[in-house]
């Protein structure tokens, strides 16, 4: 199942995707009003159970998709966490535990809406990543059970404002909160296998600039569930990021920032494609 | 007006606190179900209308205070914000920009709740702070508008677990997240004077450990939202913590951290004294 929210002639609502429509599943579950509610509810049976069998009512063409859970709790996110991507840092070792950080949802746009370059500094980067919704309130959460904590797989561009991630000496909160830095989506697929290797591939303009495995992960899926479950609750809708791998071909120097027209796409084929093109602020 | 939450015998309400009573809002303005509803509808008129000449009804010391605002988009937390301070880190210079991290609303308890020092660490540690609660949303905010955008200031314990701060080479995420490691509250105090400078003292133990005024903060409250809102958007309800002061008397070493039965009181005699003592993890 693949899980979207969208606007339609400026109305919210979601549904489940089904090849190039979607089914109305705001009508069909009437006491939830978000796909957020419905993952606190852990009600993804009855969204499947509304699905099956229906004929889509939608084109999917005809929506404006949105980051398929508005509001979540939290948007965790994981630094470096691709084999070679320390060197990018000038990190020589595998680091000893994993680095993390929070967007805000204001951070993130839905696919197909625009990425905003903001007047203050043209350092505008992306970053595709493979993101997990958490299904399950969850603590202290052995590595063995982690990936049933997982309700479904999404895709995210992590982008960043790059002079602005070293404004604070100790985070990069600043650089990675612009509103409409980064996109998700395009919707939360129930049906991806975390357990397998996934691949990941980010096209700028058309051209692919990264390719990787989730199997090159210096932290897999279940190894980050169980870490920040050592210390913080997960709840059902919360999105955890799993890094980005290296950018293909040699650095440039100075480096290639995203101008107003450039479009990014995040695939995973398990999973979709995340599309956004890049506008300048007004 | 002085704005709290509660759980009263299990069951969820908030209210305005008066003297040592409690007028119960819930009940009078029945379209909301959460007091972060109501700043978010920026109905505070509504709430001190309902209050005005109102005899409380509920006695304070029957109610469980919470987290003034249970779940906000966000709580933003300033690093390394009063004169001095730097030297902790052996930071020689003024930072030339504002140090941000996140906090989950998971990892503040409410006035009178336990802070949890976790099985796995013993470095449990307090910060007293004072938060702003922003009432409007805001993006581009001059500073000379900034102070209008808050609705009312509260105070936090930015606890922290010192030997997870630096799990991640550029972020504290881990060390400011752990469940219940920090407090907030004990209420919203709406008529505090954030134009003022204000007192904040720390006690631990009884004991005065920290002890100095807004004045000496690097960047005052209005500064803080003009800088956050050139990259975010802040919304009502949105926390801002914003730093603490140095630690009087000599430091130790080994550190001091907090045990069980300890208590922790942030006070700012504008706006009330957050109460909190440590309990083991069980």
């Amino acid at each position: 199942m693949r899980l979207a929210s969208y606007n339609l002639r400026g109305r919210p609502g979601f549904g489940a995707v089904v090849g190039d429509g979607i089914v109305d599943l705001r009508a069909r579950l009437g006491r939830f009003a978000t796909l957020l509610d419905v993952f606190r509810a852990q009600a993804l049976d009855e969204a499947s159970e509304a699905t099956a069998g229906v004929r889509p009512e939608l084109p999917l063409a005809e929506v404006e998709l949105l980051p398929p859970l508005m509001a979540p709790e939290k948007i965790l996110c994981v630094g470096i966490n691709y084999a070679d991507r320390g060197r990018d840092y000038n990190m020589s070792e595998r680091p000893e535990y994993p680095s993390l950080f929070y967007r805000a949802p204001n951070s993130l746009v839905g696919h197909g809406q625009n990425l905003i370059r903001p007047k203050i500094s043209e350092q505008l980067d992306y970053e595709g990543e493979i993101a997990l919704v958490i299904g399950r309130e969850c603590k202290h959460v052995a590595k063995e059970q982690a990936l049933a904590m997982i309700a479904g797989l999404t895709l995210c561009n992590d982008g960043s404002i790059r002079d602005w991630l070293r404004h604070g000496r100790f985070n990069v909160t600043q650089g990675k909160n612009f509103d409409a830095s980064g996109g998700i989506g395009p919707w939360i697929d129930t049906d991806a296998d975390p357990a397998k290797p996934l691949r990941l591939l980010v096209r700028k303009n058309g051209e692919v600039t990264q390719d990787d495995t989730t199997a090159n992960m210096i932290r897999s899926f279940a190894d980050l569930i169980a870490y920040i479950t050592t210390f913080m609750t997960l709840k059902p809708g919360d999105v955890v990021s799993t890094g980005t791998p290296v950018k293909k071909g040699p650095k440039t120097d100075p480096p290639v920032w995203l101008k107003p027209g450039d479009t990014i796409e995040v695939e995973c084929p398990d999973i979709g494609v995340l599309r956004n093109s890049v506008a300048a602020e007004e």
